[in-house]
């Protein structure tokens, strides 16, 4: 069993999803391991990693303006009886700043997938996004750790 | 340190919970290993993992409800301060598909858990859950991978 | 490559946030390992792992109280049209305990973490947090679980 450690950079669009599945798979067959555990932090509190539907894109847009209604902008209203108006107390980084560390909170920072045959197990209709919170483009850090077994050395001997 | 892969296919009973722990135990048991982690990745976008509470069956039941009532079928209503109606625009595959992408969006499609002694480590009230949000029973594979310490093989001869 | 298993025990003080990254680093450190997979488990069904920021205190704050606000005591409104109003079946233990249970659901139980020099792999504004959603302190257990590779016997002879 061996470990590799890397950080990879994607430039985001602003608000939005970057499917990032391909980028891992290739990282993992670069590194020359056939199997283990693909261990991945986003080093950011206003971005999340995800995994959901790579089909229809609509499904993507509803998943952003559903996010985008529960945590909106500046001001939002309790969901108990009184219905509260609520503001956020930390506004000095941009109004999407407070949303995108609470849209952070709701999703995951962390994946923990499983490779074999140098390919992450997803189902068929599955995607690794990264789903950026903030407006602007950003770039962004992703620490990607395996911990598994590498190709055998014959293999790697007749490359 | 070894490895084990392997797909574990549940029929779910329509939008509830599953109790998977015993499942799970089973497997590490059965696979001969004795301590590391289980990974488990749902190879599905409208179905969740999850951990919550094993007493009241009351628990489950609000959790369910209030899950329902956050991600309503058809349209729900935003929280910002003007309260604008949305519909989803991915409705195709039936009023409970979007929602349940959303579901799972809110909550987890993987767990890295610590076993040792053959158990998964979890508190007293806790219990593994495959969450099913849509309708209909599905048959769901959950990807289960160890990687870990097998039982000696002084053990193993003794069986 | 190891493994080292623990639990670690913390005082929380009531609902809110404890920064535990120190505390986990040092584990780390203790155990002499040098790089590997932290996997975290907290052993209750009422309080939260999670990454978030360091620091703006205010962040932390709006984070409880969009919390709050999203998950009421007692009774919620539902975001379908007819705005229906809910009351919690489980409300037995407290009135605090219910809406713990769903926050726990829509955060994380577990977290799968990177370290490497001994040290965890986090970006600069990142801090590991125990969320506790009841509101009387506890005593909260995480279950620690270290596989890694450790510091080599050179290093430990010279200490």
């Amino acid at each position: 069993m061996e470990q590799s450690f890397c950080k990879l950079n994607f430039i985001t669009n602003g608000d939005g999803f970057t499917d990032i599945t391909d980028d891992l798979n290739s990282f993992i067959q670069k590194s020359n391991f056939h199997s283990g555990i693909l261990n991945l932090t986003s080093l950011h509190t206003s971005c999340s990693l995800t995994i959901n539907e790579n089909a229809d894109p609509n499904v993507l847009k509803d998943l952003e303006k559903f996010m985008k209604s529960i945590v909106p902008l500046n001001c939002y209203t309790s969901l108990s009886k009184d219905r509260e108006e609520i503001y956020y107390e930390h506004f000095q980084e941009g109004e999407d700043d407070m949303p995108a560390h609470i849209k952070t909170a709701l999703t995951n920072t962390n994946l923990s997938l499983s490779f074999k045959d140098g390919e992450i197990i997803l189902g068929t209709w599955q995607a690794i996004y990264l789903w950026e919170h903030r407006f602007a483009p950003k770039e962004r850090s992703i620490s990607v750790h395996i911990i598994g077994e590498k190709n055998s050395s014959n293999y790697n001997n007749r490359k």
